[in-house]
C-alpha cells in the first residue's frame, strides 16, 4: 500500500513542508508514502526545500483509488475533485474542520496551533521518534512562515517550543535570522505578474453556499506593493466576474507594521465593510490595523456575521 | 467558559464513558467541562457505572451557542440538529469523518482502533496525566463492550494495550471476569421490548442521500432472542414505514459463535442482500458468520456498493 500525502491547492510552505515531514512519519512506521503537491511551489518554499537539500514533491491530481493523507486542510474547496473516490487514512491540521467525509476510521490528528508541522512536531514526539535534521530544519521554517515569525494572532506555545526543539535537532544556532532571511525572499515581489501576487497564498472557501477568494501576501514592508495595486485590483476585478465569486479579498500584509490593506472586490461591499467594520477607498482598499491572519481573523466574522 | 462533552444519540457505553473520560481530561487541563449524554442509558452502561461509583451524565438537547466535545461520533444523523450553531473545541472519536463542519481550529484525535476510550487513554498517556482509577475502571468496559471482548474485528493492539494500563490503574486483578460480568447484563433482554432492542444501540446513517438505521444487540447466545424475533420484525416494519427509512438493518449478534443473524427490512432488499452476499428468510433474516462490527462490516461496504 503506498500512501499519497499532500496539502491545499495553491500549496504554502507548510503545505508542502507538512506533506514532507508527514510522508516521513508514516515511512518510519513502515509504510511506503510519497509527499506530493496540489500545485507549484511558490519562492519561499522554493529557498526552504534548497536550504535543507529537500526534494520538490511531485504533483497530484487525480486521487481516486489511491490512500491518501492530508496535510493543513479538510476543507473540499481544497481538495482534488474526486476525494470522495480516494481512501483518506491519515490527517494531520490546524484548521477547523472542513466538511470532509471519509470511507474508513482514520488518524486525525487536529491542534488549533498555528502551523501543521507543530501538530506533526508533537506526533513524532509522543510516538519518540526522530525528526531528521534537514526536515527539522524545513518544519521550522514552516512554523516561522505560517505564524509570521510568531507575529500572527494564531502564534501558540506550542509553535514556539516546536521551533525550538527542531532548530535544536537543525542545529540551527539563530533560528530567527533564518526566519528574517527567509521572510525576505517572500516579500521579494518585483518579478511577479498582479496574478502571480494575488494567487500566492489564495484559498477558496464556501460561505453560507457563496464562493468566496481569499489571499494573502506577507511584506516586510506593505509599501513595496504600492506601485502593483491598481494593476491587482484589475485581475482581481476579472477573476471575480469570471471566477463566479461572490467576494474577492486580499490581505497586503505588513509585517512590521502590524497590519494589512485589504483590498476587496464584492458582489455586496457594504456588507464586507460591516463585517469587518472598515470603509473601502476608491482603490477598493482599507488598512486594518493588527489584522494578520486569514484563518483567524477573515473567514471567521464572515461565517457569523454574513449569515 | 464551560465546555459540555458528549457522544452519539442513542449511547453505548462508550459514548457516556469517553464523555466522562473526556470531560476528566479538560477538568484536569483546567477547564470547566461537564459530561453530558443524548439519550438514556442502557443496561450495561448503568453496570458500569454502578460498579465504578460514576454518576450518570445531565442529558443536553439544545446546544446553540455553547462550546462543545464531542466524543465517539462526527456523524451530523447522531448530533443535536443545532450543532451548526455550537462551538466544537474537541472531538475524540475512533469512526470514520462524518462530514461535521466547525467554526474554529480545534482539538482533534481519531485513531483508528476499537473504542474511543483507547484514544483517550493514548491522549492522557502522550500528556502524561493519570487517569482516576474509577474512571480507568469504566474505561476498560467500554473498551471490552466496543470490541466484544476483543473479538469484533475492529480490536487492534493499541485496544489491548489500554486495557492491560487501565486495568492496573484501576487494580483490577482480573479484567477478562469483569468483562464477561458486563457481557451477562448486555445480554439480559427479557425485560426489554422489541422496540427497546432496536433501539439498544441504533445509528441513523445518510447513505448517498437515502436514511439507513442500523442498530445491534450482542448476546452471548444468539438464540436468546429467537422468541422475540417476530414482534422484533414487526416493529421493524413499522419504523421503516413511520421514519421514512430506506433500509432497515439489524444485528443480533452470537458473541460465542463470532457471527451474526442481520435482519432487514427495506424498499429494495435484494440490494442489500447483493451487498453483504446473503439471502434472507421469509422472517427477513439471514446468518452471517464472522459478522460482529457495524463499523466495519456493515457501513462500508453499503457506501461503496450501492452507489
Amino acid at each position: 500500500m503506498t500512501v499519497y500525502v499532500f496539502g491545499h491547492k495553491n500549496p504554502d510552505s507548510d503545505a508542502i513542508i507538512s506533506a514532507i515531514a508527514a510522508a516521513e512519519l508514516l515511512k518510519v512506521r513502515g509504510i511506503d508514502a510519497v509527499a506530493c503537491k496540489q500545485g507549484d511551489v511558490n519562492p519561499e518554499t522554493k529557498f526552504i526545500l534548497e536550504k535543507f537539500g529537500l526534494d520538490i514533491p511531485e504533483t497530484i491530481t487525480n486521487v481516486e483509488g489511491k490512500n491518501i493523507a492530508l496535510v493543513d486542510t479538510t476543507e473540499l474547496t481544497q481538495l482534488p475533485s474526486d476525494i470522495d473516490k480516494a481512501t483518506v487514512v491519515f490527517v494531520a491540521d490546524h484548521h477547523k474542520l472542513g466538511g470532509l467525509k471519509t470511507t474508513i476510521p482514520l488518524e486525525v490528528y487536529g491542534q488549533p496551533v498555528g502551523c501543521t508541522a507543530t501538530v506533526l512536531t508533537n506526533i513524532f514526539k509522543s510516538e519518540g521518534r526522530e525528526i531528521p535534521a534537514n526536515i527539522a530544519g524545513a518544519m521550522m521554517c514552516a512554523i516561522f512562515s505560517d505564524t509570521v515569525l510568531f507575529k500572527s494572532p494564531t502564534t501558540t506555545d506550542w509553535d514556539k517550543k516546536a521551533v525550538e526543539e527542531l532548530a535544536k535537532i537543525a542545529k540551527i544556532e539563530k533560528p530567527l535570522d533564518l526566519g528574517l532571511e527567509m521572510l525576505k525572499v517572500k516579500s521579494s515581489i518585483e518579478n511577479d505578474s498582479a496574478l502571480d501576487l494575488i494567487n500566492r497564498d489564495f484559498k477558496d472557501f464556501n460561505i453560507h453556499g457563496k464562493k468566496f477568494g481569499i489571499g494573502q501576501i506577507e511584506l516586510i514592508d506593505g509599501s513595496m506593493a504600492a506601485s502593483k495595486k491598481p494593476e491587482i485590483l484589475e485581475e482581481m476585478k476579472k477573476l471575480h466576474k469570471e471566477g463566479g465569486y461572490n467576494t474577492l479579498i486580499l490581505l497586503i500584509t505588513d509585517i512590521m507594521k502590524e497590519g494589512s490593506e485589504m483590498l476587496v472586490v464584492s458582489d455586496d461591499i457594504t456588507a464586507i465593510e460591516n463585517v469587518f467594520g472598515i470603509k473601502c477607498d476608491e482603490q477598493h482598499c482599507a488598512w486594518v490595523d493588527g489584522m494578520m491572519s486569514r484563518k483567524k481573523q477573515v473567514v471567521p466574522p464572515l461565517e457569523t456575521k454574513l449569515s
